[in-house]
């Protein structure tokens, strides 16, 4: 079938005079006028719209179309005339509308206002209205957009494995991967389970981050990143937590905590900028229905420099706020981890930016980061965002050998495990730096939407892994 | 660290002339000739080397770096030079070298050959041969090239699920996922698992195929993609099989299976042309070490039109090939599944060039490939490339709702299970066709190499999941 795209109409508004279309897409509304009527059609290929006239004069089949269901597919052919004292640019008139697919009447997706709980339950259909087709589009830019900067600086995409026999840095709870009987599992004599009889010989996770194999290309090809889903067995039911969600790792050598952070800062403002750019009418969209101070904020980030402060400066600033009659949750003080509330007090009120928070106490970070010489904190950088804390967390990586065996030992990891990984610091070790990014945490942070329920096309949660 | 990437020297060559730049990599070699020497140092940003010229009158640490291993990280700076007449276009006269980290005596890439099967041992560093170096590269820029085929026709990319509750098209052995103790799971009362305690409430598996999630959205954005992860818990051991792999699954609304098979068409020679373009060097070294018909055989696939036959006449060929004394192992008979000898005998001895075998007899293909006009077959269109034999699997989809019904029922199959895909054909369903195209046979296409494990980063096979 040789059809138009809509979106392929708008680009070249220009031109369009009398040009005979063929347009297919699925209904959105149906007005009849008894002699004439219009059709509203979206195609998928952009957010608007066409008006589609039919005139009872020009289609046999008029009452027919008259009486199709909203979702219902049809296959319009007609002239192009603009129109240019309507809301529209222009109007396909129609010779000719074919059915392609009647909508039953218990279409669920009707033109009335629908809850996001309830769509939750039509995650087949929900894409076919305005908030989840935008959501899903601006989902794809940032996507296009992630592997672009990456590319066009010459970094290598690895795809690091999703089945893993190793914990990783024990960032969470994972999920055993199996094919073994589980009502029968082979066991040993000690009562647990044989894993040599499993599929790999071995026991086997998904994985919680790609980072330790990325490293291992860093080291070769110098900068790398990884862009693929990881997997977290957290029974966290929040707006923010998902079990399967996809994950941004570059990791560079010869780069340190600054280098790792100009990166950073440099990616999520290409990003947003190729959003802004590429989906004007979803921004438009989302400012309107989700989150009025949506474009002004994303607007401010692409123009500003991001804050970098020190973990010791940020506990003295929230100190500071306590001091000032600021009520937080959790008590402040050196070591503790930084909550969502302090992280968004740092970046909302006290920044009004995006802000680094560095060099974190080393008992609350992963082994691999690199130990300052003030042997208490690490090389960390961990980015807050208005309106969602911590998208970004990074670090520079423990390159010297024996401090990382040190670490590894200290920590009661088995050193032997980690053998591999500390190769790299026995043959040609560097200093390099990496970060990660929730992409699921971007999305939501350039739509202004608030549940990453809504922001995964088909969610995977506690209890929750239907579609 | 202000580094210049040699990528970068290259592509600036030139305006080289007596530039002062700091180079970062890694020692492939190390020549001494007791006042001067030689470094060849790679830092990944491209295939080629970088010659360092060092001179004892202008280093201190000459005697250092003279001893120093392979695979040692050097930061050198220094002075460009172009050399017009020795085989490198320009070396670097170091004024400085400062080693960022040594390379231990026990180093396993050594200069010398290594054979494939010991550097899977080592896939923490095989990428620091040319070889890897160069597979993965290549890797990357043709994933690269997927996303900017899909992204410049304004296709969607959807991330379909890794973890499922369903069992997709029972395309083949799947894993469980699960947080139950395996040792101890819960039983019910007839010894089978009670999975409603696990964390989904339900058993969960890792995907097959994103195919039957990519339609939901096809219906809705018309064209989308998806690009992930997908798994089979297959005990089959061969060069071509593994359980982790990447899959590209296009859906597309108002297409049918001539239209497939042209975007199929398309991608691959635009991921080829772009591989071609962006590698030349890559490309050069497999065809000398790997295949030495490489580089023929794929500017012929771009420049030609690949071939499209039916099942039927297919089958005729194969027994006309029979007949003429052709030794096929396995019989070949209308209504047989074509086995990886047959494909390639059709692609590279009787059409000489890629071809769509189509119109499968029904009973070989899944449930949801639309049902032909004879009844018998349905039309689903495999594209079979020299070298290799299946490379993509497509179909248009069975859009009518009475069909698919008495299909799924035919086959023994739940409609119950399959209620929101069967929801696509109620409510506004339409014509749409889509392909899955393995991602690593494509870069054994591309690179020559037969083995799937020394495409894939980190391989994961029956009995093998290191690293």
């Amino acid at each position: 079938m040789e059809r138009t795209r809509i979106v392929q109409l708008y680009a070249d508004i220009e031109q369009l005079g009398d040009t005979v279309v063929t347009v297919a897409g699925w209904v959105r509304s149906i007005r009849d006028m008894k002699n004439f009527g219009f059709v509203t059609l979206n195609d998928g290929s952009c957010f608007k719209d066409l008006q589609v006239v039919m005139n009872r004069g020009a289609l046999g089949n008029y009452d027919e179309i008259a009486a199709m269901g909203v979702g219902s597919a049809l296959v319009c052919t007609g002239t192009l005339a603009l129109t240019p004292d309507r809301p529209q640019p222009f109007e396909l008139q129609a010779s000719s509308i074919v059915i392609e697919g009647a909508s039953a009447p218990d279409y669920p997706m009707q033109k009335k206002r629908q809850t996001r709980e309830f769509l939750r339950t039509q995650q087949h259909l929900r894409s076919r209205t305005n908030l989840f087709r935008a959501i899903f589009r601006v989902r794809s830019v940032a996507a296009a957009a992630i592997h672009s900067f990456f590319q066009e600086r010459g970094f290598v995409y690895v795809n690091t494995p999703i089945i893993t026999t190793s914990d990783a840095e024990g960032a969470g709870e994972m999920f055993r991967v199996t094919t073994l009987d589980v009502a029968n599992p082979p066991l040993l004599e000690d009562g647990s389970v044989d894993w040599s009889q499993d599929f790999f010989g071995q026991a086997a996770n998904l994985t919680v981050s790609g980072q330790l194999q990325a490293e291992n290309f860093a080291l070769s090809f110098g900068d790398v990143y990884t862009f693929g889903p990881t997997f977290r067995a957290e029974n966290s039911n929040t707006r923010r937590h998902a079990a399967e969600f996809w994950m941004v790792e570059p990791e560079m050598a010869f780069c340190d905590l600054a280098g790792d952070m100009d990166c950073a800062e440099a990616m999520l403002k290409y990003v947003i900028g190729s959003v802004m750019d590429a989906c004007p009418d979803e921004m438009a969209f989302f400012n309107k229905f989700v989150d009025k101070d949506l474009v002004e904020r994303l607007t401010h980030v692409v123009t500003s420099d991001f804050a970098r402060v020190s973990y010791t400066e940020a506990i003295k600033i929230l100190q500071e706020a306590v001091d000032s009659g600021h009520d937080f949750e959790y008590p402040v003080d050196w070591g503790c981890d930084l909550q969502t509330e302090h992280e968004r007090y740092l970046t909302e009120e006290h920044f009004g930016k995006p802000t680094f928070v560095t060099d974190y106490p080393a008992k609350i970070k992963a082994f691999y980061m690199r130990l300052n010489d003030d042997k208490k904190t690490v090389a960390a950088a961990d980015c807050l965002v208005p309106g969602i804390g911590e998208i970004i967390g990074g670090s520079q990586r423990e390159e010297r050998l024996d401090v990382l065996e040190r670490r590894i030992t200290e920590l009661g990891m088995s050193i032997d495990q980690y053998r591999t990984y500390l190769d790299l610091r026995r043959y040609g070790g560097c200093q390099h730096a990496g970060f990660g990014l929730g992409f699921e945490r971007l999305v939501m942070y350039l739509t202004g939407v608030d549940n990453i329920r809504d922001v995964l096309p088909h969610p995977r949660t506690v209890g929750s892994a239907d579609f």
